[in-house]
């Protein structure tokens, strides 16, 4: 019931959309990797709003204050504390919603969660800006990765109807360092204006759209992760659901295995470079929850921005009457090209877990 | 990296395919609670193989020997053990298969994760087998949930492209406990006819099928579950993908949300019998990772099982040569009836350790 | 390998002695908990050097500031997280110890675990100083065990061979109250005199001393904690020896127990106002693990500071030549008054561990 | 408040003392290392009652049951499982005592911990044949890490008023190997007879003693553990009070510490075979919660047997009248001899916890 994770590392995330500051404490890290702050602050902008040509929102980056375990570029083997202020910019006035709970926001569970003492200006410690934190931790655990050759990228599959390219088996590095730079990142450039379009429309209608995110992770020696509780879908998912709107994952062809038959989903394993690995790769990289040695591939569901300008029907909490909401502000019509370096960094941080776990660091 | 769960209450299982015995420890239940074991035993045969009228295996059901913790049909609060004799009576011999890596299997992955020292008889404690362990453990959890007026049930949703109904907001107790002691549990029973000839079918061709399992979870009051790492998603996913042959989750609209405008996918609140609650299902009872007293909604792919007749191309891992296989003896051409209790079962688990840590028994 | 404490409550400590600042994160405390700041400073005074008399370091308070998860006067449910400025107004120069390692003192073994990158100004993380998050978060749980009636007090058992008073096992629930608000909290006032006189003298010759603190825990119902791991002496313990300086600790008669004999050292029941207690209290407040419903009562052995003026022999890690060594700079010639409210903080955060764990908050 | 110790091993214990068997699972342990069943009965004899020549019970071995885990004399790398029958051949008629709470144990507060639901023959869960449980996994734990070179030995250091030798800085292995396989190890044998004469003594008064029993382990490199909440003490004591009789533990000089004066206590660094280390080991080769690769040394206090024939006051709790009892059967005089081996499985787990945290294993 708390906002640590406690794995081979350790993750705390602490702060509230309107208090003083957010952050996050990343534990067990070695000491001695090196961090370069100006990476931290690329994936910083990739989350941040007001950077992917969409939201109106004044743009402005999250620049975290690392107040301690990083000394000279290096890390110190103390535990990783950074800051990031709230400057509340972007924020417009929830007064006004106050006893109004949000349709698809968590507003009406967290009240009886906390008895209603919990903050609720802009959602509190629910709210999606705490995945900066997420952003943080993963940009410094994605570093680490890097030096054992490990490589994550993610794009936008899906706006709505709209979808990019899936990935395939032989995926070149260097497309996922790419993708892992981008602001929109998509495989087919010619999907990501479409793309747009429709989050634009949906915006000019006072609505919002979702979409489906995938993602890689290659360079995963074979033999990591266990069967049965810790697995690498089981650390990943876990960590993929702390990002408040997915709604779903999936793993290799996913919900497609079911419509396939056995002989046709059974990746046959060959030899290539003297080295085991699989022709096909509907596995996603993991058999029976360990690493196989092929990418990690998996793609989630990002549902549509709840906040719409558009007029819901919803309940006063204190009154327990139904009213109509509409909510005003600059919102997102669309956070899935945001979310991407979210779910990027939750990925780094599950497989770093389980690169501490299986002594590998 | 262990079999070990270690949430509010914690969950041991050990035991290898053809070891002695596998077993479970579910520790951290409160004395007093009531246990039937006859009712262990209904969920333990729903999991176990020939009772589908699919398979062809000896019918043989896995009768726990409760070693500790529960005394006259009560918990004593101390850790409940069980341990499930392996009599090998549906084994057929490994030894012809012992260096050739079954595609679709942890075989090659276990081999590199435990230097060759694993159990490769019957996938050692990979194998699906062990999923006894967690419908035991399962079997003593829903007992004690429902105490607290929770039901869990869940049907055959898909196999291969054949369809049962979905869920609908409104589901009724008695429909999901029917479910829940069904041994092929579906909705529209029409379907379940077309489902069996196309398992049928595979079998015959020496290949298989898999499907989609969906559960629902009724009475939850609202407020259980925290935001980012211990919500309601966070703690289903990890359990669910402790079953060998799951390859996705989603909750509630879950991949079709993203499909949706916001204003379609949103929930409207309302006031039903005096309570807050919402019109329609989309968030399927979790937001914010906290539950909204909607019945929690889920589905989960199951892949194909793996074990084919059909000759496959796949690698001897000593010679690292590629060779033909084909796995004789007798295998599941679809596991996914089977599997519900086990699904149902991760759900108990998750359910109740979250009732734990909210104080709730 | 964490600076985090995973119970039911969970803490997060970060910082170094020379970083930005210092800080905790305290997880898992029920929203709606009335916190008063105050009574936190009160605490954090207590610990503060230059307060007790002995000190001669200028007075200076770590003033907590908190940035999340306390809102008008009450928790919101979300971590509290605060921090704590490193102004450095006590710190001298470590630079000409630099190669030094400081007998008595962490050094070596945390030049060899952290590869030489730890944060060697000041002791980094393994300061004295990070105790300051310690009190921070015991002060905290304090207030919410004080709801509950639990009173914690602790004072300065002895120091170097001079003695102040045992708890005796009737104690009067103002005794504590006084104890735990007092910089040198004794029992018999006459051994305060003599216990700074030894301080001072040490202090002239540029020596230390050390001491035992005795606490007590009142008002804990019987049937908390349970047997083997989770046992009320296991919890405490673990968080006793958070705090750098303790070698030791037992529990009621603890070691003077090895020279009773069995009719000594068993407490007799009794009834007393028609509730089930014991006559004596050898056993300390716990049986089996399980708080007895009796005063816990423990005491902890707090080793002479070491650092000293005193020319002492040490090692040169570099050059790996043996050299002398004195340290000057402001030190305590005794922490043991200052540790009193960091061990009343650790046995704070492993009683509420342990409530929350039994369902009473 | 489980019997499940999660640390970087994983232990489950369970069973009751009448119960069918008691038992225990040993989860992370890396496939593939040696382990030789007839080490483990060495340790499992030395716990089992009847062979220190003391205790009158008929000498009954506890051999335990591997499971799983095990194959071929290598661990496989899944969850090593035994089990323990209970055979009960040196259990009393506990019937009459029923309803009358011993002194000295935990009947009344597990009776109100688990709500009189818990199995109360013997001490149920409580008793302190669940330390074969501990003694099995150490005799794993202390196998594996003989092959990193380290050594565990204890001996009994005092009984009642009768004192060893105490262990000094210069260990050498074969005093701890040769200890580690002793019934009633001690350094100087001349006091072994008084020792004795001791506990016999005390049976013929049907009153019981207790004792010191001082362990020490070898070998360890230095940087092994952290600061604050991880460390080598932390570890180490939240094990040993794992063991029902211990009431208090010191690491060094411990308790003398508080009477040293900085410059005694504190170790001078040497230059020993070109490795750094300590002249003296009043640290008891942990500085800052880290291995400083000296000897790791700790006492602990085993409070004298509660079962004594003698007659005590007690209250029956279901009439709530005070009674008088007196305790028949076969009880040890005193556990210390046989509490040797649990020790240093405590140990040995903790050590071994510690090695895999910080990747040596």
């Amino acid at each position: 019931m708390s906002s640590i994770y406690s794995g081979s590392i350790k993750i705390s995330i602490f702060g509230e959309s309107h208090s003083e500051a957010i952050g996050a404490v990343l534990d067990n890290i070695p000491a001695g990797e090196k961090i370069i702050f100006d990476e931290i602050i690329v994936q910083m902008q990739r989350r941040a709003p007001g950077y992917d040509g969409i939201s109106t929102c004044r743009k402005e980056i999250d620049v975290p204050e690392i107040i301690s375990g990083i000394s000279n570029g290096y890390t110190t083997g103390a535990p990783i504390c950074a800051v990031i202020k709230n400057n509340n910019a972007c924020s417009e006035d929830y007064k006004s919603l106050e006893d109004l709970i949000r349709p698809g926001h968590s507003d009406y569970p967290a009240y009886v969660r906390y008895k209603g003492f919990n903050d609720k200006r802009g959602g509190g410690h629910l709210s999606g800006r705490l995945t900066a934190c997420l952003t943080f931790c993963g940009a410094i655990c994605r570093q680490i990765l890097e030096q054992h050759g490990v490589i994550i990228g993610a794009h936008v599959y899906s706006i709505f109807d709209v979808f990019d390219k899936k990935f395939e088996g032989n995926l070149s590095d260097e497309l996922l360092i790419n993708l892992s730079r981008e602001r929109f990142p998509v495989i087919n450039f010619d999907k990501k204006e479409v793309m747009i379009e429709k989050i634009l429309q949906a915006k000019k209608d006072g609505d919002s759209v979702g979409g489906i995110i995938e993602c890689a992770i290659k360079n995963i020696p074979p033999g990591i992760g266990s069967p049965i509780f810790d697995g690498v879908e089981n650390k990943i998912s876990s960590l993929i659901f702390a990002i408040p709107a997915i709604k779903g994952i999936e793993f290799g062809a996913g919900f497609d295995a079911t419509k396939m038959l056995g002989s046709q989903n059974n990746d046959p394993f060959v030899i290539l470079d003297e080295k085991i690995t699989t022709e096909t790769n509907n596995h996603g990289g993991i058999l029976g929850g360990i690493s196989s040695g092929m990418p990690i591939i998996f793609r989630c569901a990002v549902k549509p921005t709840p906040s719409i300008l558009k007029t819901q029907r919803t309940v006063n909490i204190k009154s327990k009457s139904v009213q109509k909401i509409s909510i005003t502000g600059r919102h997102d019509p669309c956070i899935v090209p945001r979310a991407v370096p979210v779910v990027e960094s939750a990925a780094a941080l599950a497989i770093l877990d389980l690169f501490k776990e299986a002594g590998l660091l």
